[in-house]
């Protein structure tokens, strides 16, 4: 088998079996080696930032990571931001990354770059294959890397000519690594904390975001009265009727800052210490109250969930988690707000949802309108990088064939990847996008002020302003083969939305909602 | 004046005085500050992709660098492709990518990166402000770096705290630096390899591109009958009735080897010694023929013009160049084929039209049907990293407003950068764009068949079609408020492309057009 053939071979028998790919030239073998292993689905991306936000999407789902292909250092450019939110989701995923043949570098082609430094920027595990024989190896080793906990970003550099070389083998899969198991005494040092009758919050990220953890910290909650929240932007958070409800500690500094106040301990597990998204000017990074002790219970690489329960079972022996009750808004009516839409939403979400939730400002309301409804994942915008909600969407779907996906969407951020919408079409993937169309870079809006610029003249505010000419999402929808809508009430809103969730296959909603400031 | 503002006036000063910006919350200070210097306009993008492709046509027609506004490391990532195109051309441009302020970069928030290293991965200059007092004399210097022959990119990085503080002073420009003139006795030599006897081939790229450097190249071949070519992706070749026609050479190395046969000396002047785009297995990567020797009359950061002039007055004294006779086809008629679309647009280009050409397999017969045509420049996709041409429109406008801008556009390429097409129509550029709709990665075809892979089976095949679902670009056009027809015959396109050029604005017209295999 040639090299390519022994990637593919070699990911397939490490449970890799799906590649989100846009590949070019130099990764032609790899595209014709599909064929020969059957069990490896390609799914093709028009754009490198579809390709590896839904890789990133669909290991949050299914647990392990699916391959990407893409065409030397410009591919892996164009997917660097959404590789950026993976990596700060600590999803695994591995990246194929075709390159020149090896005698061919040395020419200085067109496309030659420097791909090392663009992978290393990510700060995962970057291999480049130099021989055919090495291929299976490598590949094997980028695969147990990126499982590695808490998960990471593997990136493989393939060369052309080893790619196409003969001689690959497979290799079998290298076990993962368990994650570690928090040191003795940790969980009773903690408890102690716990006890000390001093105002106390307990702030957890990773795997805790899931049922296990969840209902671990309810039962600390609610056997000590300390307060809890989930870091800001989860991976993966599990919610709705039945399961406990934390609040997500705010995106705002200031929002953070007040639902931290007066505590004297905070207890981490799982993430990290909370620091504000952005500087301002005169205003602490460190969310931490001034005063307050951080208590580490387990790192991100730690048994999370595992030091949660221990935990709970040290300080609430006996005690129940608090269970959301199922509960949804009634459906409003009248012209859409910021107000509304997520009152039609938590009304209608489906049973087993998944919601990729990019809604930025628009969303601000989204987590209460949801909290009662059926239990659902919400996957969210955990590095930043706009033009994530999409793709995550995308791959979400791909890992859950049998699960409704709804991807809300704020307009301008959808603009960056907007034709993972092509890819919905064309695997016929069970997404329903509602975009939430405000014509604006809103969240900017809010943040000229919020940064002290002194003015907000006529050039500035035109730079954060999506009206002139306005966008129609359903006609941009339509022209990548989804079907398409736009609601300017929440009555059509509701009504599209019904429509759409009983109809399987891809569908965009372009809701037309006044900015929430 | 606050860093910002000190930023913007130095580089308004140095003459720089359009930013192409898609900006964040850490450039929010640049933003404000663009009211404060009425000089300096603002271009949103809504995608970096956008912005940097837009900045290298810009420059490529205004002969001096734009700016660009770029925030922190995703935004620089998803900016990088078109800024290795920029690299590749050797484009000055002047990247401002906001950072972090200086105090928060330790807090590791979700969107801090490192930023150096891809920035690095360009190759060209690459600066962080450290303090608000610098940030004028370093963006002088960025300015220069860029300029400095034969232009590249540079990246000034700018903290928040740096831009928002105050101390800022505006600094004077510094004068680039002229190219080299070629060292004394080189064209002398280069003139006696002329006059050997032996087989010549003269290959020009860069400067020499343009009516200067044509002409001398024209008179040297009449001359001396030695062959002359342009380099394969020129930056800006300027061509049509009244120039000298030189061929560029073939994209394909058989192509290039079959144009290149035969000849015992390659002269080289404004370019590097012509290599194969991608390796192909059994394939030579160096396309000299065997045994024949390369004479670089001048490099890439010499006065290449002023060598070609020299060279022309040495061996071509009184001998005037070939001029290319005014002639244009015939408007064809019957249904779309690759053949005849280039014939439309041969028989109906404006005066003085400038195209950007990224129309891929389906533009081969394009430079026979314009050559004739009307004198016009030609931006070529120097640097293979798909996705450059609505981009390169969109700058090639703004620097130009005067003269028609026509983006001749494969499909699969368009959609990297889709949303050119809003900026077209929020600065109402007169662009129209051609989509050339094959509903296929039709090169991608061609090299699995070249690189000789050994099946082209159903799943490999599906990475190469875009045909489930069909793209419909004169909706996606319409969604983003630019104009739209749909063409399907020569007459349509005809109609459609005078229709367009009689109205000033953007236009897209999505020519559907049979794969050219």
């Amino acid at each position: 088998m040639n090299g390519a053939q022994s990637l593919i071979r070699t990911l397939v028998d490490a449970g890799v079996d799906v590649c989100f790919a846009n590949p070019g030239t130099s990764e032609m073998h790899f595209v014709a080696a599909l064929d020969s292993v059957p069990e490896m689905r390609g799914v093709l991306g028009l754009f490198e930032g579809v390709v590896t936000g839904a890789a990133d999407g669909y290991a949050r789902i299914a647990g392990k990571p699916a391959a990407t292909l893409l065409h030397l250092g410009p591919g892996l450019g164009n997917g660097l931001a959404n590789l950026h939110n993976a990596r700060r989701a600590h999803t695994p995923v591995v990246n194929v990354v075709g390159d020149h043949a090896t005698h061919h570098k040395k020419y200085d082609a067109p496309l030659e770059s420097d791909i090392l430094a663009v992978a290393g920027s990510l700060q995962g595990w970057v291999r480049e294959s130099h021989s055919t024989a090495d291929v299976g190896a490598d590949a094997a080793a980028a695969v147990a890397a990126s499982m590695d906990p808490p998960g990471r970003v593997a990136t493989l550099i393939l060369p052309a000519d080893v790619s196409w070389g003969d001689g690959g083998t497979a290799v079998a899969p290298i076990p993962p690594r368990k994650p570690h198991a928090v040191a003795p005494g940790k969980v009773q040092a903690v408890a102690e904390v716990l006890r000390s009758g001093e105002p106390v919050a307990v702030l957890i990220g990773g795997a805790a975001c899931r049922e296990a953890g969840l209902r671990a910290v309810s039962r600390i909650t609610a056997a000590t009265g300390a307060k809890a929240f989930i870091e800001t932007f989860p991976a993966r958070l599990e919610r709705g009727a039945g399961l406990p409800t934390i609040e997500r500690l705010g995106y705002l500094a200031e929002q953070a800052t007040y639902q931290l106040s007066g505590i004297k301990h905070l207890i981490v597990a799982g993430t990290k210490s909370p620091v504000s998204f952005f500087a301002y000017p005169g205003k602490p990074s460190d969310l931490v109250p001034e005063g307050a002790q951080v208590h580490t219970l387990a790192e991100l690489d730690h048994d999370v969930v595992g030091a949660l329960e221990a935990l709970a079972d040290e300080v609430a022996a006996g005690v129940e988690p608090v269970l959301q009750e199922a509960r949804r808004p009634e459906l409003p009516s009248g012209p859409l707000t910021a107000q509304n839409w997520v009152e039609v939403i938590g009304a209608l979400l489906p049973e087993n949802a998944i919601i990729s939730d990019e809604t930025n400002t628009s969303g601000v309301l989204l987590p209460n309108a949801t909290a009662g409804a059926p239990r659902h994942d919400v996957l969210t915008l955990t590095g930043g990088a706009i033009g994530q909600g999409l793709p995550v969407a995308t791959g979400a779907a791909v890992a859950a064939p049998d699960r409704p996906v709804i991807a809300l969407q704020a307009d301008g951020s959808a603009l960056y990847t907007i034709s993972a919408l092509w890819t919905h079409a064309r695997e016929n993937l069970d997404v329903t996008t509602v975009i939430l169309n405000n014509s604006a870079y809103a969240i900017l809006r809010m943040e000229l002020q919020r940064v002290g610029a002194e003015s907000s003249g006529p050039k500035a505010n035109a730079l954060l302003d999506l009206s002139k000419p306005d966008m129609d999402f359903a006609k941009i929808a339509e022209g990548m083969g989804v079907p398409a809508t736009r609601a300017t009430t929440a009555e059509e809103l509701a009504e599209q939305f019904r429509a759409a969730q009983a109809e399987p296959g891809p569908h965009l909603i372009d809701a037309v909602v006044p900015p929430l400031l």
